[in-house]
């Protein structure tokens, strides 16, 4: 364009990215996402189109024909799977054990759904037992809500377990896999999940802004069933499926988001590549050597039990006196590395520490337990009426 | 990751986008792309949403404070105009003139709302007598909606016209402004437009799946009077003005799509550098020269009247007698070039030829008039009853 004088391109700054999410991406995949894009219903892309739904159903573990990237962040994803399974009138049994628990609650509420919550301290699973009785005392509710791996907590329910007790009482579930897709193990099929979304930023290490969704027959036949239509377009299930089907004859419904699936593309080939057992032991392994790490510098993990603990989101407890954002800020300010502040009533208290898909690497590790160390050290302790 | 296996990134063919979106990325905002990801709530992201909010400003003509990127393509922007401006019950009025605003009609029906549709002939721009007659009869109409440039039609409506009768009736307006902006003149505070969305793929030439949206005061107030909550979380502007206001306390709506906004500020400025009016009449001149060529080679424009054709997308009646499908895609595997297809009635009759923001190019009208001559001469004639 003749008419515009040369500007560079504004630089910002390089983090390490050990936060909740978005995690750091492997340049493979922002050259993939750096390609000129096509239009979005070209043959090439048809084509691609096909792949990532293919590479979805293994990063979860499914045969579902409904598997596809929602254009849009995570919780778009989680809007996606309510706004088309719960109808105003439906009863729905939610479980809350932190932020994003809360949130499924807000969006079924929202749609004039009966919402029945049970609640479990933060930094808990879900108890089973809790979701029985409450399906027990609730045997016309139609919809279970929970989250697989909490991001705001970093606990791990079982999300098997739940799902078999939601199918026992003839409910579909809708599962949060945003923190655990290709971080922890997960069986959408064998675990007998129904409506099941995630996100791009964390363990698959894509850009944010997309939403991987799977939805089994069970949920789909609830969908078909509505008396109702859903109450927004763009999220209305029919529609996408529309779009996304393989039917040789795709109907347009919006523009898809064609260069951040360039790059889902390419972070899925990466997972493919690795393979998931890889992956999950990797995270394993790399977080295991961060707990050992923190426990050396006297911090303390907000869930004991390891066995619910997420290998990929490290929740810390916050020592007595010491000011948690200043620390961040540092850390940030001083070496570029991010870590994340607690959510909610857990504000001020945690520090939330990630190692997502392509962040999850020893160097990062070592990085920060050093840089901490020394400004943990440094940091003058605010008095503990502050604290 | 020691684990992984070199792999190429697979490369997508290369495209001279002339369709009716994408369009093409100046290169320097497909280096913005894909610089590594910082946090979604990084000092340094903050300050880049305080820029891209400010020319977003510029490119809408507008004051508004709430102006801000959705995290979704188009049409998620329509979406959150319409969820929070409609409640159920509210009795809407909407000009369908095309595939757009019959989209906007969907949308409002789906949310509830009482829906007085005026009609015109596709490729003739919305009548504002008919505008003016339905709210006479409609007294209690809320809301007015309508398409600045149908992109299905390449027709261009009187926007501040409509806006102004709209106001004499107390309406707040929707204003589909996918096609139009930085590409047609467009005044938002001028012209007392309310709620106003666009996409990033048309002539802002930035990656598709971003929608600028900005909403007036007057429509603020409307939303701020709802007796009902937003029945969708997702786009709930209350929710989504916490995190991208300028309060010093940003609160946590979703994760923003962090690559996509730096690519989105790169093109803004792209846009600021070259001035909006003389963005505008490059669109004008380099149509022009597209115009005079197509009619060398024998070929009509849908729209007769050159004063509300849009510059930026030409539609074009197909011959009598020749395979519409067949000629677009030997451009596409011939020649790398893509123009677009009619949609709904329009199917098989019609092309759509984009030339927006960075497509707009002479070379690209040149490379588009050799090829097509040489296709449509070459091309068989089809038997006329299957034309």
């Amino acid at each position: 364009m003749e008419n515009v004088i040369e500007l560079p391109v504004r630089t910002l700054p390089v983090r390490t990215l050990m936060g909740s999410g978005p995690s750091e991406i492997d340049p493979r995949v922002l050259q993939a996402l750096a390609q000129p894009p096509i239009g979005h219903l070209d043959p090439a892309f048809v084509g691609l189109m096909d792949e990532v739904k293919d590479l979805l159903r293994y990063a979860f573990q499914t045969e579902n024909r409904l598997t596809f990237p929602v254009s849009g962040p995570g919780s778009a994803g989680m809007e996606t799977c309510f706004t088309n399974l719960v109808e105003a009138g439906d009863k729905v049994v939610i479980a809350r054990n932190g932020v994003f628990g809360q949130r499924m609650a807000e969006m079924a509420t929202r749609l004039g759904a009966e919402v029945v919550t049970i609640d479990d301290e933060w930094g808990q699973p879900v108890d089973p037992q809790k979701l029985e009785a409450a399906l027990e005392s609730n045997p016309d509710t139609k919809v279970v809500g929970f989250v697989h791996a909490e991001t705001s907590t970093g606990a791990l329910s079982d999300a098997r377990l739940l799902a078999g007790i939601a199918q026992r009482y003839g409910c579909v579930t809708v599962v949060d896999t945003v923190t655990s897709l290709t971080g922890s193990p997960l069986y959408v099929d064998d675990w007998g999940l129904d409506a099941v979304y995630s996100g791009a930023q964390k363990c698959l290490s894509c850009v944010p802004g997309i939403a991987p969704v799977t939805i089994s027959d069970r949920a789909l036949e609830k969908i078909n069933q509505r008396q109702t239509p859903v109450s927004t377009w763009f999220h209305d299930i029919g529609l996408i499926d529309g779009y996304w089907s393989e039917s040789s004859q795709r109907s347009y419904h919006h523009t898809a988001p064609v260069n951040s699936i360039f790059a889902l593309a390419e972070s899925l080939r990466l997972v493919k590549q690795e393979g998931l057992e890889r992956a999950w032991e990797r995270h394993r392994e790399i977080s295991q050597t961060l707990v050992m790490g923190l426990d050396r510098l006297g911090l303390e993990m907000m869930v004991d039990d390891a066995s619910i603990r997420l290998p990929q989101l490290s929740v810390v407890n916050v020592p007595q006196g010491i000011d948690e954002a200043a620390v961040r800020s540092r850390l940030l300010q001083e070496d570029g590395i991010e870590i994340g502040a607690g959510l909610g009533p857990l504000a001020g208290k945690v520090w939330r520490i990630g190692l997502m898909g392509h962040s999850c690497r020893s160097e990062n590790v070592e990085r920060l337990l050093d840089a901490l160390g020394r400004v943990l050290t440094d940091l003058p302790k605010v008095s503990s009426c502050s604290g």
